[in-house]
């Protein structure tokens, strides 16, 4: 009796975790969505709360760890619930980071908001959508521990990526050809930069699950398509340096 | 007698666990510093053996973590014993995340090694050694579980921002005055914003470090001066667009 006793404490227990955890992955997501369309509607005041939303992000990571270190001090579980518990610190260490960069996002908005001209948004709108539709289906794959929809994100990463490479060439010929933009390009490319890293962590997430559900270890090669650090767009030179 | 013999394996596990810690502490920083000297002197051939040796801190994170989950699964720590493990669990996913900063500095140094021309270094590596210090501390911080000295990184994290900061405009400035410098330029951005992170993470390892040794959990303020996502360089308009 004592035995199923601390049995139904211990899965209440676990059952606050996994509701913690995804609280937590519901304000990314909002923060997430809250920065793109502060950014595509260039609305100062819409960011400012998305930096001011993230301190909830942040409060929630506290909370969840605190949970994680009691119950593997108090409960000291085994085999599939030392893995589901171990898999909740890392999955919120990345969700932090997520909102880190949604706020990222965010700031850059506020910033761009003020520019007299920006280039076309189209490509980065595109990216953004995807990275979001990413998390909206970690979210579900962490709630029904469903291992097909986790190894499934994984492998968008790589069109993430691959988005952001071309996303990358665009913008530094935005600013060859218009140089009164490059101040505007160069936040737009680091706003880039971040939602393309929402994408990675939704896949170290996604990583975490496959752990959580079956014991697989995350591998180390997967799609890595964010080819942008090669990327050279060469100048036309311009006339007035052709002398 | 038993007891003892228990202990005595348990404390070997956990040295193990310190020295492999250790171990990637040591080729994070070596890989940093052979990123730096790589964009430094522009060559190619270095950033591309620090491109294949992230392989092994990825590694060397998946054989720590093994560890603290056997060692929670087997050992049940309590108290200091499982924060040191949950420390290790967290230090290690740092560690990893600035292993890959250092292989994307090294992407860029292997496409800037391309282009004819680049912009003054000196601010960048300033910034580089900085955090080179910061790292080479954190790992000595780590191996004495010094909280002083910790606490004493945390705080030295936000002049890394502010030089960031400083840097992302003097940058800007250089491409308005020369565009054919824009790709370099944007390339040497993200290899500094990489180098900024570098800092974060060895100011997220030292807050680690400051919870194992007497469990204190990292407050969420901390110096944040890295300002450059508001940073705005307004251009003099050129004269081929002044008609």
């Amino acid at each position: 009796m004592a035995g199923g006793h601390t049995v139904a404490a211990f899965d209440a227990e676990l059952a606050a975790l996994h509701a913690a955890v995804d609280r937590m992955g519901a304000l990314v997501e909002q923060q997430l969505v809250g920065a793109l369309d502060s950014l595509a509607t260039a609305d100062a005041e819409k960011a400012t709360q998305v930096i001011a939303g993230d301190a909830a992000i942040d409060q929630l990571e506290t909370e969840v760890e605190a949970m994680t270190i009691r119950l593997l001090a108090l409960r000291q579980p085994m085999a599939k619930d030392l893995r589901d518990i171990v898999a909740a610190l890392k999955i919120v260490s990345n969700l932090e980071r997520m909102g880190d960069f949604a706020g990222s996002v965010a700031k850059r908005a506020v910033t761009l908001a003020g520019l007299p001209s920006l280039p076309p948004l189209g490509s980065l709108a595109w990216m953004g959508r995807s990275v979001v539709a990413m998390v909206a289906d970690m979210r579900r794959a962490y709630a029904d521990q469903d291992a097909t929809l986790a190894a499934a994100i994984r492998d968008r990463d790589g069109e993430v990526d691959a988005a952001y490479t071309s996303l990358f060439r665009e913008f530094l010929t935005y600013m060859m050809e218009t140089p009164s933009q490059i101040t505007a390009c160069t936040h737009l490319l680091f706003a880039a930069k971040s939602i393309e890293r929402i994408g990675d962590h939704a896949t170290n997430v996604a990583e975490n699950i496959l752990y959580l559900v079956d014991g697989r270890l995350p591998s180390q090669e997967r799609n890595k398509e964010d080819l942008s650090s090669f990327a050279v767009a060469l100048p036309s030179v311009p006339e007035s340096e052709q002398n």
